[in-house]
């Protein structure tokens, strides 16, 4: 029988993060991407959350290796976890690899072969032949992915913008789409994230525009601006207004000092002027400086947010110009104005997205889905990163572009979709879903300690401790009630205790093990206390045995 | 000594929500509104935030009463905790008043007289003498209050938005304002909610406008609309399509229900046709009728929640349209996302937000401001109703108008302002905060009650069971460690157990006191759990004495 090819979807499907997509044929995998998704609120405690791999490790004599289409947290994130149990071949442009072996290094993850890759490189991986297209986007050294399977081919195209202006005038050639387009593409996987914003995404130089224009009016104010460590393009901007406002420029925060040295390092960022320790500034006068930070996100520990909360050696005051060069990704809303509140009541000018135009998305908006859609031109299309309204939207914008609605899938996260040239079926499904990362312990055990931490948070606990006689089998003294984020109302601890009399009246004698009496005595306590209180806390009877 | 005219910021200051104010002279006290907060992610299992009223508690002989500005939440769902301590008189118009009677039939609050007023009414309350001024906002019954005091004319604009072409034909007269303005007005208390932005806010009237495209564009089509209960002139209009499309209308959700028989019952909201009863939906066609329920926040128990998790009768498919006629608060955007995506996994139409302008805010944009602010032209301003950003803004905003620096004063949550002729000076602060309400529990327990459960969630808890011999002060079996929402590495039980036994032998004959026993333990767990782990789980020692 023929080998099929298979798609299956590990992550950024029906949620935004932790992208990974594998692509099967035969005894070869190749892997694409391999992300992470920050905590949720409802994840209390939790550092990080990574794709279920489960798959990759029950194949992993199949696995050839990764290819990553750029180097945000959501797309490399979750390699040193990964990669520590199906260590393989990663092949990516130089920043994007730069950031990788920073990451894996951290986690002394060995075994691994990093492999540079070049714009316009077509890499043989097992049985498929990947060439990596430049693309524009919120970092540098983003590509799209045409691989040649013995199916056909298949275009994925990471995530991208169409940027007619970029900051380093390499653009990114259409012409390189349309030809991949014109050999005729079988299956196209697009990035959904902007499918909801009508038009086109402003250009990054839109952004130095703007700030210019922050510069001009605060030519006698010390400015700290804010971004993502990663947008070197960003940075650049930055740094070029500096030079020509005859500022000199200093970083604060672990990640824009690290990847700023590393873009140096390769080529990526050009440094009108060296730069100056953060440790001197008081040295430069508040009109030759510019501070360029992390924290954009109120990221609790990052250089702003402790500027704003007086944990900083940056003093913040009425001279200085803040600008917040970024959106809150959503989520962080709350912790992003708690920041510019408290940098507002520091006397702080404060200038951020809702009233300036010091962001972009580095997300393509419909107009230039359509474009890319329309230069693919592919058989068959399944729309990725996204919630499901995302792929929704996106799947009915194909549809709009005259693709049949049977041409279309929508997947679920673990779908293992079969493709064909006689269509798309989803044939299996892979385990998938998260795995929560709690200081070292990563899967299925912080599953179960988060459960735990959510009905703590929810409705706190009772820890009841009862004295049993080993002969008696009944109480040898009072039982004792210990309540931590929860209250009992005024007479329910002695009617508990009543009840535990009770019930080791009636079943003591009865239960030989521990464990049942445990068990009887968290049942009937948590009963009584749901008819009182209707609240559930975690009942913890500890018995203790003479 | 002359007495002195004092306002006093409880609520909505430094925050949005859970607005209220109060102005004193001499033996009176004014207090407007009497809002709640609905809790943020940081406060499990907490139901509801009050303000912190012990200024009011201390003052309870000086309250002539509360007048409130609008219906909403953040104006009156405080009143029933507020006024079961300070029972007073309330004067409100009479879709607010049927709102708070409601309110407090419920928590089964006496002692309150509901006073009901008319737009341009004047009240005589103690020294001071109120006029209410209709406003336009999201709900009916909405005034800006004009206060003579013994000090000068105070004006509170309360929530509100000018919009010139209202659902009620009943326009807010700028002539009113106008001729407050012209009497001389000493201070200014104004909202400020959407000073971030541009413009002008749309008229509730284009929010009918998109609904009747969406009417025409799926006339085969059951539609679902959810919206805010309260948003009376939103529903009017709904009801008014269905009317004009030859649908009938059926109610789904609580509130939705309670509020629109209110508000017919009051002649607030017109019928055009008899309700189809919920449970009867099924003997209508889907293309002659309309739902409009509850939900738009994705309230987890709400109508279009349940329907969007099956855990409803009313059942989603292909031949719906569903619209989310409301954007979501700050902090809502995941579960109201939640909700979308479920709904169109069930192969619904879903029409949001981010789609078409099926929303219009309530609230005033900077024009709009600047038009309030030129009416009046106090001698004062104190920008209110946001959180430090906005109230900075907003005295930018009056300082952008030509008002002095020194007119302006941006108050923190407590102050005590002393208000003149001569200026503004914070002269005192009155306790002010939130008291969290968890089912019947209220204030400081809660306090400690949610810092436990915070911590519960963020680290979790170890209990340490020790059972010592009255005699010897020693241990009579091996220490028992029990841990939720926490695990320990691998060799750490042991460990443990060694440290306490070390603990108990070092220290335990010195030790006179189970709590001295407890904390000793406590210390000596928590040490080294911290270096081993860097987490701090809650521990809590259990000693039992034989």
């Amino acid at each position: 029988m023929k080998d099929k090819l298979k798609v299956i979807f590990l992550g950024g499907i029906g949620e935004i993060g932790k992208n990974m997509t594998a692509l099967e044929y035969g005894d070869d995998i190749l892997v694409i991407d391999g992300g992470l998704a920050f905590p949720t609120m409802d994840m209390p405690g939790i550092d990080l959350v990574v794709p279920d791999y489960t798959y990759l490790k029950d194949n992993k004599d199949k696995i050839r290796g990764f290819v990553i289409t750029h180097g945000h947290e959501d797309h490399i994130g979750g390699l040193p976890f990964i990669l520590h149990d199906v260590p393989t071949m990663v092949y990516a442009t130089k920043l994007t690899l730069a950031l990788i072996e920073h990451k894996l290094s951290e986690h002394d993850i060995q075994d691994v072969s990093l492999i540079p890759v070049q714009y316009g490189d077509m890499m043989k991986i097992g049985c498929f032949k990947v060439e990596f297209i430049k693309v524009n986007h919120s970092i540098t050294g983003a590509v799209s992915l045409a691989i040649d399977t013995p199916e056909g081919l298949v275009f994925h195209t990471g995530d991208y913008k169409i940027d007619f202006t970029p900051i380093d005038n390499v653009r990114m050639d259409l012409g390189q789409f349309a030809r991949v387009g014109n050999k005729g593409v079988l299956l196209m996987l697009g990035e959904s994230t902007n499918v909801e914003r009508e038009g086109y995404s402003m250009s990054e130089r839109t952004v130095g525009e703007a700030l210019d224009k922050i510069f001009a009016q605060n030519l006698t104010r010390r400015i700290i601006i804010s971004t993502f460590a990663s947008n070197v393009h960003r940075v650049q901007q930055i740094m070029d207004l500096a030079s020509k406002y005859n500022r000199r420029v200093a970083l604060s925060g672990r990640s824009m000092e690290n990847i700023t040295e590393m873009a140096v390092k390769i080529g990526e960022l050009k440094l009108p002027s060296p730069l100056v320790n953060i440790g001197k500034i008081k040295e430069i006068p508040d009109e030759r400086l510019v501070i360029i930070c992390t924290g954009s996100q109120g990221e609790p520990m990052s250089a702003l947010t402790r500027m704003a909360n007086d944990n900083s050696k940056i003093k913040i005051g009425e001279n200085d110009t803040i600008i917040l060069s970024a959106s809150p990704i959503p989520g962080n809303e709350k912790p992003v104005y708690n920041v510019i509140n408290n940098l507002y009541r520091k006397g702080a000018r404060v200038i951020y997205h809702a009233l300036s135009e010091v962001h972009v998305s580095g997300h393509a908006c419909r107009e230039e889905l359509k474009t890319m859609f329309s230069l693919i031109k592919p058989k068959y299309f399944i729309p990725v990163h996204g919630e499901y309204r995302h792929l929704k939207q996106h799947a009915e914008l194909a549809q709009s572009l005259g693709m049949s609605e049977a041409n279309i899938l929508v997947p679920e996260l673990g779908d293992i979709v079969e493709v064909s040239k006689k269509g798309l079926v989803v044939r299996d499904k892979a385990p998938a879903g998260q795995l929560l990362v709690d200081g070292e312990n990563i899967g299925d055990k912080t599953e179960v300690t988060l459960r735990d931490r959510v009905h703590l948070a929810e409705d706190g606990l009772m820890v009841v401790v009862v004295n049993i006689s080993m002969d008696a089998k009944e109480l040898s003294s009072e039982p004792d009630l210990i309540c931590r984020g929860f209250t009992l109302d005024e007479g329910m601890e002695e009617e508990i205790k009543k009840i535990i009399e009770s019930v080791m009246k009636k079943v003591g004698k009865q239960l030989d093990e521990r464990e049942e009496i445990k068990s009887a005595v968290r049942k009937a306590v948590k009963k009584y206390v749901f008819k009182i209180m209707r609240r559930a806390p975690l009942i913890m009877p500890v018995v203790i045995i003479h």
